[in-house]
């Protein structure tokens, strides 16, 4: 099986992102890292793709000359990869599903509700792939949870719970740094903060495995370190359609939590408890009964967790992996096994109408109010 | 130092909460259990006072008698504790002040605001001290953690979010269990289920630890198995006096929760955390440093939280020893010694203001309500 | 039920070991506190007990006296605890014995074996009852485990591992500290430091839970701090009758033990697993199955477990009352209903040889050796 | 940089190995996999390998045609890894060191001590690097572990206690399952079962951790399920040349500790603890002071933990990239960059000395004995 042609846009030297998104393509050896526009100052970019072993003339200086250059090629990229700030997304993503490529959009895929619909109707109307990269549902623990709720195996579910906080953003004394002080400022973050960040992880989460959409919600938010506009801590209480409560509380100022992303699912015969922090575990409890603790590689998992873990149980498979998960499950999409857990343009313009609801929610002072977008009511 | 006198009224054959009480009271021989009205079958509270020790004159039949009888003694009780059906505690604890006695009530101490407000009153008057079982703020790294707010330890507090949820009545099968069924009925609980049963634990836990007063709040409520009329889930949003924000969730469906009660309290230079199923380990974490674990028993804690410790480090101590250090707060404070940490009248009838101020904002849909007493106005 | 009489021998002001027993022998109501000789020095502690609130005849200047004047009391004591320092054990507790009292002496029993076989000669010959305050088997998740075992749940028990290491010695500059320092010294701790101290309440554990008992044991002692003469870390591999290999490690120089008592049992169908810092949880995996935690309170645990517990699952219950588990037992037996799970006098000479062997085999290199007292091969 | 090219020998389909050491080799785009023998049946090989991507003419059918084709190659592979059955690992080994290929060696390097310090000569003579996949000690929090203990943070080690021990081999009922029986049947496995397995890998952090070496042990062997010839549980106790004394557990019987692979490291002034389960944590203890938890990714950590993470803080990073790091420090080996931590040769010998000094001492009633290898006293 050959390997599939892959190029990223963004993820320059020194980024975060990038080295991620490439282990993801390239670890289980599904793609060739072929073409890349990596930096938004061309030469830095290109210099920067050829040392990673990217050929010249495919080493692109924009996502413009990508575009051009690319869909003029036969050995053209299968996919691409969008992974710059995060206003671009919508014209890069939309400008490439046109151009007949597949792609994998960071979140958040748009900054409006509106952009968000347009992407989807864009990936309908080309029948190209567009996923938003919602890594932490590629966990195989993640995927156990949601296959464990669809199998009925803790009946309806009657309440999720769920929390994305950290701390890192904690020491007000360092609220003046660029890379921590963009995300409250309104002109470069958007209308959210901690929410929009990593609120909609949780949010999609909370879907992903209960296997439903939120209705409506309602929302307190706070800017706790005063010189902040946008919100740095954020509760929301949803609804989703088939009418399970639901409870999620987002902060970065929660000095001492690391990472704290975890989440609870209640149903009517059981409940799942899962941690980002320690991903390989799942906590099961039937009602009545004693919590079980499912390990990552144990005999007996459902399909979709056993297939995207690589070593036996116990031997521990971290967030990197997820990513990689992301990848898999796209390069069998791209060859034409659709896998039903991949996140896309749908999840991407849900979270986008969710973030806005939450800010007039809490605007209006928690008024509840419809969380979908026009498009799904 | 001879004992303190003590009696009790409730706690029958079979309640969990008698014995906790007796264990509270005699465990580190402050008190000497002498009298008792311990059912409201007459002569079964008489026969089982005397098997445990009351002499037959003090094994009384009902509170009213026992209220009679001591009041005329030289060596009547210096302490009375009310562990009766809910509805029954302002009567009892109102009387018993009135006649001079010092009262322990349990949780909750009235069913109304205004109850609360006078049962502050009569112990004003009567100069004696009506404490109430918030028994979780006597666990000695609980009372580390108030002290370490208050020394500054963690800076001005932000945040901070409590949960105290479990799933013991998650078997909508077993609804119809008498000793879950009557939590959820307004006509014996009252206005709310499990906010008014476990929440306000969490409350006071959060207003105890910040020193600080909750404001005002909003709530959302959810009935999560149908046939009941009170809410088996909420969760509450606040502000404190002092600017803090908080979030409580709490919860009887969260099946896998054992007991799941804990705080983290977040402030502009450290963050804490403790949770009730490991009472003896307080997670401290400085802002930009490494989680510390703070361990019962090493040296340097507080004053308050060595103290309430019995045996060295690592020695696990538990709940019913956190009731014990509520009776050797009263202790103290019989003889004269006031303890700052004992809950008292004015923690009651906040707590009621709450419950009621949460039931009337869940109603109105989240709107933001001044959650304080009319008398603290 | 009338409260049954108890005295106190040692455990004078400022101890450890005074507090944990009064609580225990009183917290539920069981013994009341009628007789001490509290200190080697009369005075203090003939001053301390009437404090304490003895009766001035019944506060004794030692413990010679306290058996005369009790010896002849129409009212004398039931049970007396013998918690003085190790070296006079065997003296106090055989002479109270031979006088017809119930004894609970704290561990060692003896310092010899020869000593330890005395003591239960005398104790069958009086009909007396000799009980050894191994109290950490008298957590009610240690009585599942035994009550597990011997049920079968896990099958015929292959391998059992357990150790009690924690680091409070490990503090070189603090060595010659008089409380540390005795521990390592010969003259006053016999022939072994940590085994001796920590190690036999692991050894006992372990035949406590697998229900049998070390025969032959291997040792390799060190004296890590190197002015130290006794060891202050130890490994002991043992085999028990029924031929289940054992290994246990203690150590007090193990920095960042709290309190690290912890065992785990391997049998042909399941594993154990139990730690004193977290003492309400037991975890047992069925072979080939998943991990389940089992809660102190549950439903359907073993009676033991069952009994010697207070308060609702997931409400913690510590290390004093294990220690009043102890007298629970010692209530009920004295009462006439013998708990099985009592340590006796029996143990407390099989920990002494256990001792000297180890001691024995250390020095040899680590030759195997019978490891049973003389009267048990 | 152009990647390196990479051969493999053995991880045929289906096994857990070989997708690890591809996984490993591409993770980071250090290597290009070039060429493989990927299986004992060379039609197999030479097809699965081609469906890797690998060109037919470097698809090779066996080991000796593969060093043959690749040894004539100006393009020939930079780093052959060698996956094969434990016995063929020597002569394999050494043939492509001999022909000057780096060689990425499985653990067990040889079946003997003979052998192994062949290799060691042979690789000296060579100058090609070998490397041995002792892949835990590529975790970053080992790396820092490391890199504490040789700054001095924890002071001189007094003692280091590891274990590894699992249950998966705890079913006897499965015992005749080839999968697992091999282990126990000399025939296959040679002298030693689990230690040879899984305890060297504990053996092996130890020294690494430590920074020294194993100078004598003294063992206990059992076969639990007695059809096993060799050991499925083992205690080696030993002394390092430094003086630090030494205590390694292993199981397969261990029922319920899935991978329990941790390491403990107690010097004069703290401690350490480190678990593979929970690879990205490491807990430091000052002595006299708290336990801290070292994340992975916070600040100022040690170059070689900082360097061998690729996503921030509390991201966790698990086994298949622990294996990657090996290979980062291969490539810059390769390129001129050595990295300290590399396991290699000598490593290699070491092991092999103390696998066949334990089984030697076990055998012998547990005399201590030198386990250094001839080459190294």
């Amino acid at each position: 099986m050959p390997k599939l042609k892959w190029g990223l846009i963004g993820g320059g030297e020194g980024s975060q992102i990038g080295p991620a998104h490439r282990l993801g393509a390239q670890a289980d050896g599904h793609f060739e890292f072929a073409a890349g526009a990596l930096d938004h100052r061309p030469e830095a970019g290109r210099d920067y793709a050829q040392r990673l072993g990217i050929a010249a003339d495919r080493a692109y200086g924009n996502w413009q000359d990508m575009l051009a250059g690319e869909a003029g090629r036969p050995d053209r990229v299968d996919l691409v990869t969008v992974a710059t700030p995060n206003a671009t997304h919508f014209e890069i993503t939309k400008a490439f599903l046109e151009a007949g490529f597949h792609v994998l959009c960071e979140k958040p895929m748009t900054m409006t509700v509106d952009e968000g619909e347009q992407i989807v109707h864009v990936a309908k109307l080309t029948g190209r792939i567009c996923a938003v990269n919602y890594c932490y549902s590629a966990y195989p623990m993640v995927r156990q949870a949601r296959a464990m709720v669809r199998a009925g195996e803790i009946g309806k579910i009657r309440l999720v719970v769920t929390n994305f906080s950290h701390g890192h953003h904690g020491d007000a004394t360092n609220a003046d740094n660029p890379r921590v002080r963009w995300r409250y400022d309104p002109a470069m973050a958007g209308v959210s903060g901690q929410f929009a960040d990593c609120g909609i992880h949780a949010l999609h989460m909370a879907s992903f495995i209960c296997d439903d959409e939120v209705e409506r919600l309602s929302a307190d938010f706070a800017s706790t370190i005063p010189s902040r506009v946008l919100e740095d801590d954020a509760m929301v209480n949803f609804r989703m359609a088939g009418g399970t409560v639901g409870r999620l509380w987002t902060s970065s100022v929660a000095i001492g939590r690391q990472h704290g992303f975890d989440i609870q699912v209640f149903g009517e015969t059981g409940g799942l408890r899962w941690a980002s922090e320690q991903p390989n575990q799942l906590h099961y409890t039937p009602v009545g009964g004693r919590t079980q603790i499912i390990e990552k590689g144990e005999a007996g998992l459902h399909e979709d967790a056993r297939r995207l873990s690589r070593v036996s149980i116990a031997h521990p498979e971290g967030f990197p992996l997820a990513v990689a998960n992301i990848y898999c499950d796209l390069a069998d999409a791209i060859r034409g096994e659709v896998r039903d857990g991949l996140p896309g343009a749908a999840d991407g313009v849900r979270s986008m109408a969710a973030v806005h609801t939450a800010v007039a929610s809490a605007r209006a002072g928690g008024v509840w109010m419809d969380a979908r977008p026009p498009m799904f009511r």
